[in-house]
């Protein structure tokens, strides 16, 4: 990071559409930090060609009482699953090189040919290397980071502090962060000048945008539920989620790009 | 492929809830077919230890006059991108291994502890060799499978077929898949028998599924627009989207795992 924002490097730079590219911080962590679910990218073995992809719950965020000078993007993933088997290799120990990838989709752009369809969305590339946190603290504090992402507040509504088994069998990665953008794209449909001048098709092809977003349902107990009224953490989340998430599509669409 | 399923192989092996994993084709497809935005990851390039991910739109489909013996799957790019450079770089021409992944979350399961929270969710990764289509024929029925992965009809809707600048400036790449293999779990939030046992836990703690799913809104007209009326190919597909998606996130929650 160079003040709030990422150095721009040749392997983050945009070759297309530059005008929707960023290096802003804020905003690639706010896009990060509100995808419930990020794709995560490396290579599993020197043995294999291919690289793999795992979904996982990624945050940005600066533990306090790090010596880091800049916020890393925490992971949360499983004992045994590859990407954390190779972070806890000792021949891996300065870090497994990552992509971090989140992606929100706004809305469905239907223009006059389908050239020049497209989307309004939200996406963050960053890279970097991952290594297993250590240090119980820390890890602790970025549980808790990542808990309140899904629903804000949960963490202190649940049976806290995780016991040692639990703590254990958790494993949170930090990707130090090399490199990161943000590409943003909003507004309506676009059509070429050329179809636009033709009568035919513009009184034959119906163009806009199609917006989209998440909702979040009436909350279903479990069987093993004894509390009778949804806690207000969970009501609220509910809440103020539907209630930004239309708010922002709609709004995507009609943004001057 | 082997007659209906994907053959499992060790990078494919589910280690950790092997009963949430499938390896049947139809399912894998599906879930690729349905997810608006794929995530596509590759190494750049040599030199650079990072592998990158882009977002892209990804369809499985079978080409009718090919010689495969099985469905690909295609990926809609754009010509300056890094991956379509590597695809169609000579250096490249058996094509540029990479990972295709479709993940989407149909619910947060909130359990007694953070320990025991999940999602519910369908994810797919497939791995395979990445080619530039250059048959025309193959191209164009690529094209319309991927715009009509969009909104159904929506090729027979626009002004088609495109024009000589419009195919030579989209790429379309196939991923012949060597491997693929699906994860889903569904069902209501568990939480351990040690937490179930302690009644002031049980008692304070609510547990169940938030449900999520993607909404589609009202369409918005583009200034350009001159149909008056929404088409019912983008009506109805509003409207069947909308229909299906609450039914599918309640319903997995509902489900026995």
């Amino acid at each position: 990071m160079d003040g709030d924002s990422y150095v721009k490097t040749p392997a983050t730079s945009f070759n297309r559409h530059k005008e929707r590219g960023t290096y802003d911080a804020e905003t690639v962590h706010n896009i990060v930090n509100t995808t419930s679910v990020c794709h995560v990218s490396f290579m599993p073995s020197p043995d294999d060609p291919f690289p793999a992809i795992l979904p996982m719950i990624a945050q940005i965020g600066h533990f306090p009482d790090s010596q880091d000078d800049a916020p890393s993007c925490y992971l949360h993933g499983y004992v045994s699953s590859r990407l954390m088997k190779l972070g806890a290799d000792g021949t891996s120990s300065s870090g497994v090189p990552v992509c971090v990838a989140a992606t929100k989709v706004d809305g469905f752009l239907l223009a006059l040919t389908p050239f020049n369809h497209s989307y309004n969305y939200r996406s963050v590339m960053l890279q970097g290397t991952a290594t297993i946190v250590d240090d119980d603290a820390e890890k602790m504090w970025a549980m808790e980071l990542i808990t309140d992402s899904v629903v804000p507040g949960r963490w202190a509504n649940t049976r806290v502090p995780p016991d040692k088994p639990e703590i254990t069998s958790t494993r949170v990665m930090k990707v130090r962060i090399e490199r990161a953008s943000a590409k943003i794209h909003t507004g309506n449909a676009k059509s070429d000048r050329k179809d636009l001048k033709n009568e035919e098709v513009v009184n034959g092809v119906w163009t806009g945008v199609v917006p989209v977003w998440e909702t979040f349902g009436t909350p279903i107990p479990s069987p093993d539920n004894r509390v009778k009224d949804i806690p207000a953490h969970v009501a609220d989340f509910v809440k103020n989620e539907n209630l930004n998430a239309e708010e922002l599509a709609v709004g995507a669409a009609r943004a001057e790009e």
